[in-house]
């Protein structure tokens, strides 16, 4: 499978590269399976592939990338960029949004004069949002965990309960039912606190007739969830039900959007005028792709130049509106694109359940 | 506190620079008290400071940053740049370990040939390697429930308990007295997977006779604890009895080489030679800074250039014996250096514990 993602990233290379030299780290498990805090690949045009980490995970390197040569080094770049020069590679490309200043001053100094640089682009993050079978299985089941965790969290969300509570609650929650982890801090966010896009969790008691955000998701082998919910504590006022509802409304509309061929920019600004038609200003942006990472291409936001929607991409569709000093309302799912629309991965009711 | 600590970091900069711009996300939240996940400041040479997040953090940034000029951004470092080029700023400082390739194209566009850059290096950085009171009682908080967490889940260590379920109960217990969260995803090895150095916890369950190594640590007000310990479930056979005897002796001979005044490199050495006396091979560094960040300066590692250690500096002393396919022994502490020697700010026993 890594090595089919690999001769996929050699297909998407600019032609006078004879090889890419992957840093982060992120993709670098993408393409070849390793896990750990510290590795990097380079991939040839002829196929041959050098991964690099570090003593630490030596045994973790033969256990995960299999049969792909392995190179224990102190200095992953510069050590691969001089292993490819040495198998008569002449032209790199660089991840140039991982590569730093400081970095890029030691792989200049590892070529010596032989090699030369060019740019490789996002070429890694483009492939990863195309999900295969095994990535839609591993975010089927991190989303089923999400929802099974909401609905045992719920009874808990009593006057009293703190935020970092519930926040741990969740946390809990995804473990027992099989999450290697939490996909994010998650936001729990009671009363005025929702106004707050992205809150910390505090030690604030909850109280009668708050509105409660709650965005969390599981991460399951390294694929995150995503999904947020907002319920009232007791009986809703009528601000908040109505608030709700035109929230309700607005992700409802924009699910609907979601399709093959969609551009990103356009469901944002779908979203944005959505929102502004309720009265109230747009905060942030309608979604983003999801998977090894919680953030990652396609990102629905204003001014995005990423692909159009494609099938077995997975992204979020999150609008929210916030007033400050009173409250907010966000609702988010995980959606599949598919042939046929979307299909939710999330499913966890969308009513404003009063606990 | 912040301000105090904007002012040394002018103080450290080149001459030349008019500002420095400070992107690395850490060194944000120590130059401003700014917790959330994206943010970036401007310190000019005259002290004039502007902070830039994007929306989702307006509300938090106004009550963490406190009167520091504040601007919503969705591209941070460029807006900083130009707000800076229209202040009079031509020389601005970056921090070239932290800017990427594609990061910088960006701010050579923003600044229009006006702004010309040079280095700040690790300046912040090296200032953080000095603890002032506050992050020291944090640290020793931190390190505090570190300890006490594992005396808590020392009497889960039966046969048939997980690697997993083991790592979420010091989770768990770290939580329970007042952690934010974990400092890392903890380390928990049964049997041979405690000669893999950083091990992933897996559904392995404890047989009787087997090690167990334990590297973990509790967050507090986002300053981090890091803490090994290695004992046995049931009774030690006589070749774990050696190996950890080799081990404890090691750590107590670079514990007490570390003082003010001691060069990284050289405790590394230290560490290396004692080991490889033991007719064993050394597997890593002997240690490493701790704050804000797990993993900071001054790295006890072969070929460090970090600076001589100094009073308030605090690191993990943590040698470790692997032998592969049968077994490891690490026994780590993160302690203060003082004026006289150093303080132990985990002190959970050394000795070879059988559970």
């Amino acid at each position: 499978m890594t090595e089919e993602r690999r001769a996929a990233l050699l297909a998407a290379l600019p032609d006078e590269a004879d090889a890419v030299l992957v840093t982060t780290l992120v993709n670098v498990r993408y393409l070849t399976g390793f896990t750990g805090s510290n590795g990097a690949v380079l991939v040839a045009r002829d196929g041959s592939t050098t991964f690099a980490t570090d003593g630490r995970y030596a045994e973790q390197a033969k256990a995960e990338v299999g049969d792909v040569k392995t190179i224990i080094s102190r200095s992953l770049g510069p050590d691969l960029a001089r292993a490819g020069g040495r198998h008569g590679i002449h032209k790199l490309a660089l991840e140039r949004h991982d590569v730093t200043l400081a970095g890029y001053d030691k792989l200049v100094q590892a070529a010596g004069g032989y090699l030369t640089f060019t740019d490789a682009g996002e070429a890694v993050e483009r492939l990863r949002q195309i999900k295969d079978a095994d990535e839609i299985a591993h975010l089927r089941r991190a989303c089923a965990i999400t929802d099974a965790a909401f609905h045992a969290v719920l009874p808990a969300l009593r006057p009293g309960v703190t935020e970092r509570d519930i926040a741990w609650r969740l946390a809990a929650a995804m473990k027992e039912r099989g999450a290697e982890g939490t996909a994010f801090d998650s936001i729990v966010a009671f009363g005025p606190h929702s106004a707050i896009p992205h809150h910390q969790p505090t030690t604030r008691p909850l109280q009668t007739g708050e509105l409660v955000k709650l965005d969390f998701g599981a991460r399951v082998a390294g694929y995150h969830a995503d999904m947020t919910r907002t319920v009232v504590c007791g009986r809703a006022h009528e601000w908040q039900a109505e608030l709700h509802a035109e929230v309700r409304e607005v992700q409802k509309r924009c699910r609907a959007a979601v399709a093959v061929g969609a551009t990103p920019a356009d469901l944002n600004q779908l979203a944005h005028d959505l929102v502004a038609g309720t009265g109230n200003e747009p905060m942030h942006g309608l979604g983003h792709g999801v998977g090894l990472e919680i953030h990652e291409k396609p990102f629905l936001v204003q001014k995005s130049e990423d692909d159009k929607l494609a099938a077995a991409m997975t992204v979020t569709v999150e609008p929210g509106i916030y007033q400050p000093g009173r409250g907010g309302v966000r609702i988010e799912d995980t959606v599949l694109v598919t042939g046929v629309g979307i299909e939710l991965l999330t499913t966890s009711p969308r009513d404003l359940l009063e606990t």
